[in-house]
């Protein structure tokens, strides 16, 4: 089959590689419908994550099941099916309490920008729609996998609330998919963080209601302009680096809570600030998971369109352009089609 | 009249001082009935704040209304009346989303280890009683001013609910009051982190279900063992160090969350650890305004005693006597009456 391997920052290969077989019982193996690049590979891509040897790359996916273990009950060959990024059992306390992605058996499906990818724990990981999809809902569908339940998980960890004011940092696609989630939970007032003209426009089409281009203090400053003073209720961290997430701690009221989605490289946070701001605190790989079964109805019923963070569409062979594309912010998001 | 006056680190004296007048409209001047010493003053007590000049020291009391601004309508002379220890308008956009101590025109009251003391934006700060207590419920109901209400604090703040796993790390009165806090807002389990015989005892007949004498790694081990392996729902954080707040963290499950009222000194919190825990994170000087009418109830009505933290009353002037007292913990809290 046709597989992607980062070689070293910058070096993306679609090479040949032996298919994936059932490992475990508790193994699928499907056959990629679409697979997608996320901010994440980037920071293997850009060296900022070690890249020590040739590795499979890529954890985002939809597709048909071909084939799975014996203990494998949920999910059947033939079927159209959505899985995290994160494998989980969905049955362990720490899934039952709704963070699969800390699940105590938790897996990492991986090499997911191929042909063919073994999902581990299939049954908790997996959902199977009752029918295969119309193909134009396969990108809205494929978000479902990382980046829309990543969203999504920004806002819920964020509280929004209907009637509130949700502030999102960062307009990649995370953040972009993180104003539907702040849209769809109920906030009034959605100031999408942004300097990039396509980003504005996506964001104000997916439910933003102000833009500020400003960023550091002065995008701080506009957003206490634009919230009576205080700060806004929530603010969704979609970048991860320290300015972003003092960005985002600044820009909450007292009683505000930030969620932080964007993995955080090199962030300290001190404890006395974060005492006398009063702001809430939570963030971690999104247990998409949790959410599937209600994203998936969302999508199905045209609710949401979180496909339309996809602005390339490439065969997988040319995965090192959607690579590229992202790095140079020529693209949002590169969806890869096997 | 007589004050407490703080000359040095370790030099508490009470003195002679002219007594307070109103200054603004919006002031109140008390006469105090209870006072007492706050966790807080030791750390300028023990130099970890400075103390630059001779300054009033004290934040905690309850008293009778001896003055009150031409501003001020809802309190008047002769009422008993318990205050925050931060002066709030209760009015404004932060006060009225439940965070007082961050209120927009928030001031200080200081000096209040003295026979008399003037409390600023008296209407937004006091609370009246119906009618003069019982002499017996007057400790407890001076909990009310900072102590107890930052036991709730931290409680609401780790997000305790019926039926929930609370951890309090902190065995002074604040920790105590938390385990409180814990039992009323139904905690099912409440696990006490102390080492001290009296201050377990007190945890246990406040509400505390186990007791864990362990500290650090093996403090952290002992919840574990207690908590099916993946930690507590909710952890107050009582203390305010960089070990108090990494046991608090670990001893978390992935989606509980610490409520840490501890006042941070020295705490650096790693955004990576922080993102991959899971774990959500509130803090802040606790809105005691906000709680003080359901506290009072909870008071004169019996339910609780948190009065009971004060194992060491003097008069005022032997106020140095209970900073030592403290200082050594020989007391856990030192109640002062002028």
């Amino acid at each position: 089959m046709r597989a992607t391997i980062i070689h070293a920052p910058g070096d993306i290969r679609v090479e040949n590689a032996p298919e994936p077989k059932i490992v475990a019982p508790t193994d699928a193996v499907i056959r990629t419908v679409a697979t997608c690049v996320c901010g994440s590979d980037l920071w293997s891509y850009r060296g900022i994550n070690p890249v020590t040897e040739p590795q499979p790359i890529g954890h985002e996916y939809v597709g048909i099941v071909e084939e799975v273990g014996s203990d494998v009950s949920n999910v059947k060959p033939g079927q159209f099916v959505i899985g995290s990024f994160i494998a989980s059992d969905n049955t362990c306390p720490v899934c039952r309490a709704g963070y699969h992605t800390s699940c105590r058996h938790r897996d990492f499906p991986n090499g997911c920008q191929a042909e063919y990818v073994r999902i581990p724990l299939a049954d908790g990981t997996l959902v199977a729609l009752p029918e295969p999809p119309a193909e134009e809902l396969i990108p809205s569908l494929l978000t479902l996998s990382d980046v829309m339940g990543t969203g999504w998980y920004a806002a819920k960890a964020a509280e929004v609330r209907p009637g509130s004011t949700a502030v999102v940092v960062g307009d990649g696609a995370v953040g972009l998919c993180g104003v539907i989630a702040a849209k769809e939970l109920g906030a009034e007032r959605i100031i999408a963080m942004s300097r990039h003209a396509p980003r504005q426009t996506l964001a104000l089409e997916f439910g933003a209601t102000d833009v500020v281009t400003e960023r550091g203090e002065e995008g701080v400053a506009r957003v206490k302009e634009l919230t009576n003073g205080i700060g806004a209720d929530s603010v969704l961290e979609c970048v991860g680096t320290q300015q972003s997430m003092h960005q985002a701690l600044q820009s909450t009221r007292p009683g505000g809570t930030v969620g932080f989605v964007g993995m955080p490289h090199g962030v300290q946070i001190d404890g006395q600030e974060l005492f006398f701001s009063h702001v809430g605190l939570r963030g971690g790989p999104a247990p998409v998971r949790a959410y599937l079964p209600d994203l998936i109805d969302r999508v199905l019923s045209g609710r949401i369109n979180s496909g339309k963070v996809f602005d390339l569409t490439l065969p997988l062979d040319e995965a090192a352009e959607g690579y590229k594309a992202m790095d140079e912010r020529r693209a949002i998001k590169a969806l890869l089609r096997p």
